[in-house]
């Protein structure tokens, strides 16, 4: 039972590219990053609240395949979806999809699911583990530090299969 | 047979931190980049020299493992080495190690090489692939292209075994 | 005569906070550029258009006066406008300000422009200078590299008086 | 009475490159940062040492002036001075210069000074104004915060005159 992916869309950046004249490929993990924040914002949680409470959620292991790459003004969507959860670690799949405008569907901001294959060109995927921790950087329940933080997560994951 | 390491010395910019008082995770991907650059320029063969030959080495796939951060003004070791090698394609193995100032030997510039365990404590480890490419983006052969870079290249790999 | 202030919308990005809890001073130069892309591209002309022509408009100039920090998973506006135009040479002022989602308008890529003082909080202004050149990064008068585009350029500019 | 030129010594990037080839120009104003950090380093005074006694050192202008731009893989030389210096307030002097090999001296971390103007070829000039503030983002002397900081600055500052 998969999975919907949770969409947002991005424009490249002229910072982001390199002398290759592609998106430098260390932009990808940041991108991953910015597709899980606005993930989680959807589910009514911005990351802000998790950090007002102590918690952090750093990244133990980033994989990144690299399709094709990325081109300065590309509109791209950055497709995000939960793989796993248990109340002490978060593992997220991404996707980086190039888009044209009228595909990129509505604003930024807008939060925008899909239950099939995301629409565009699929330029590059990965995935990421998360264990959350504290101000000491020691693993942390998140069903104990914040329950209801944990709830409304586990409630998105739930209803997103 | 274990390959040598190759190790270069970086000590962590402010830019490169985060609020969360750590080194921002997309960097390690960065600083494994320079880390191969520094590398091979060690081999006789700058980076600037496979370009100049209209040679791209754009990396296919990245693993990166997060054990510990990096802190902003630390010194750190970046350790690289060959893990396999073809005509056409390249793979290299990273670390990011932090050490003192009396453990991080000479200058940034030294090419030092050990042939057991780094030094310092393991902070980051991970892997990259890569496929030699011409300004079309395609598939090119190094020995075909630039033979006698790629005949460097080989030695240096074979050598430090 | 002020010239009419055009808006484009970000939300901070978590790597561009340091470990000052803010946002890193040299990200204010990126946002201005992302400013002035989409002032331009506003005009019908995106900046990949000029690039397309052979024409680069590196920034000679860069002054910015820091009043407050924009802090992560801040809406702020990037507010730019012309301060001055001939065939060679253009000039930017630019402000960033903070804004509550209310205040922030349609989405990212919505153009919207202001006689007045822009909405928020005033965060940093400053301007640019910048310089057309061509691929030999020798100066090109615009006009005659592509007049269509100048033309372009100079009736947004007077539109927006 | 001209103040003496703090030196250090960069190599470019691959990723602080952008798609014109050159140098993205907001990296000048890390680099910058680096050449201050470095000059109070040499100074005895890591800049991680009035963070610990809980006091930043914002920027609140900036000024750069671009005359031509820094290439990948070149070596640079960061310029710092101290222009002026207050218990409350500090401006800084910046230089960018392009070195060959042979030009740049000793390694990253060793202080060089120099009382003539520094070698190489000039890339990009500017100057900083900071304020010192706490934790709270409020101006604070420094003489009366870490008098013992305050002094070591202040005795740099006299004997580079």
């Amino acid at each position: 039972m998969a999975v919907n992916w949770h969409m947002h869309r991005l424009r490249v950046r002229y910072q982001e590219t390199d002398q290759m004249s592609v998106v430098y490929h260390a932009n990808y993990a940041n991108w991953f990053e910015i597709g899980r924040t606005e993930y989680i914002r959807d589910a009514g949680v911005p990351y802000r609240a998790f950090e007002d409470k102590g918690l952090l959620l750093p990244v133990t292991e980033l994989v990144i395949k690299f399709e094709k790459p990325a081109l300065y003004d590309d509109l791209v969507l950055i497709c995000t979806r939960v793989a796993e959860m248990s109340p002490l670690r978060v593992a997220f799949e991404s996707q980086v999809r190039r888009v044209l405008p009228e595909e990129a569907g509505g604003a930024e901001t807008e939060a925008t699911t899909t239950a099939g294959d995301p629409p565009g060109e699929l330029l590059v995927r990965g995935a990421t583990k998360h264990v959350w921790v504290n101000r000491d950087w020691k693993p942390h329940r998140l069903d104990r530090a914040a329950p209801e933080l944990y709830e409304r997560l586990q409630s998105l994951y739930n209803s997103s299969k």
